[in-house]
């Protein structure tokens, strides 16, 4: 732990908090849009989101050619337009939706967390959105990445391996000296797989109040399990 | 200019003094360690310095697969030690000498005005510097960047019009809406020839006292000559 010199960042349920951020921000353009009468937003972004792993696996397996998640997520949102019968909106209206994905809120111990982690260590996403995703998102949330790390710069959809080794060799570091931070078991494992260190933090009501998955920490592949980004911060000397 | 959204950076000479810093950096270390008495340090930095076009032109040509700037930088350092006859150097010192570019002084009015810039616009570098140099450099430096782009992310060495192309894609913008911003003219006109927006801020002493080139903004391609990156915020309304 001593030897880790950057943190990279899941950042959809890690870092923000897409699932509140989305819902809330699509209602309030239906109202003033006038559309989507009696639709359930928090529905609708679980619908979206539950499209988002099966639009990557066409990437990965190598179906598709590289497509930024900016692409991928209009794709889905044009699939749940249809399905739900909402019409008659514009591209910009249609470009608006789509860009929710730029305008998520930080979970409140973000900010403060990464502020201290980067007075002394390197920090950067390293998410399966895109580069222009990435840093809309963290302008208007004030997240302070020292880079944009992930998907876009490794043209690979996490978990395949390249999307973690490309930001280990991006920053010139051994995998051993760069921590994988996420909220998800799955993301760790992969990146203890390339030989990461990793660190757990808790979201348990990124799926909303009845979560199941990603309650705790999985000893096969976490290092450091930490309740928050400020506690990982001081777990790490910051 | 209204349209301007991004702000993108050439760095060295431009954002950074890398012939002051060089040859400073490497003069002290020489002393420390005893080697390399009587050697002109400025001179061995604009060596250097000059290695560097050849050296990319390997891979922009097609004739050397992409590598990134730390490792041509390192071998054009292996022909330089060898010729001042400089030996007797560990692996870790050849390292830290190759790493003193990423140890670079910004100009004094730098970091005022990327702050400023930055609260309203994006801003990142677009240089050939590989991404582990940039954040380096910007970390000890201060430099506020929103993201990295540059060489990297393309996988392309400016002029290639693809370097320009792909910083502004990766920002999900249109090339009119990023004005790049250099103080060298060659840089400004391949931007300029892929629809940027461009700014000239000159650095007349990057190249020492007696610099003959760049001294002014070439009006066929520069859109916006300024005095420095501060004159830059104030016309960008920032």
């Amino acid at each position: 732990m001593a030897d880790v010199r950057a943190c990279v960042f899941d950042v959809f349920g890690t870092t923000v908090d897409w699932r509140t951020s989305v819902s809330r921000d699509l209602a309030a353009f239906a109202k003033q849009k006038g559309i989507g009468a009696g639709i359930d937003w928090v529905k609708f972004a679980d619908e979206w989101r539950a499209k988002y792993q099966p639009s990557m696996e066409e990437v990965r397996s190598g179906r598709r050619p590289w497509t930024i998640l900016d692409v991928l997520h209009k794709e889905s949102l044009a699939g749940l337009l249809g399905r739900y019968g909402i019409a008659g909106l514009s591209e910009a209206d249609i470009e608006h939706m789509n860009r929710v994905w730029h305008r998520l809120d930080p979970w409140p111990d973000v900010v403060p967390g990464l502020t201290r982690l980067k007075k002394k260590l390197i920090i950067a996403p390293c998410s399966n959105g895109n580069i222009a995703l990435m840093v809309n998102l963290a302008k208007r949330a004030g997240l302070p990445w020292d880079c944009i790390l992930g998907a876009e710069t490794a043209r690979a959809y996490k978990p395949t391996p390249e999307t973690y080794l490309a930001a280990c060799r991006q920053l010139g570091l051994p995998p051993a000296q760069v921590m994988m931070c996420a909220a998800h078991n799955r993301d760790l494992k992969a990146a203890k797989e390339q030989g990461m260190a990793t660190a757990f933090i808790p979201r348990p009501t990124e799926h909303g109040p009845g979560q199941k998955t990603d309650l705790v920490a999985d000893p096969a592949c976490v290092d450091l399990p930490v309740g928050s980004f400020i506690e990982l911060a001081e777990r790490l000397g910051c």
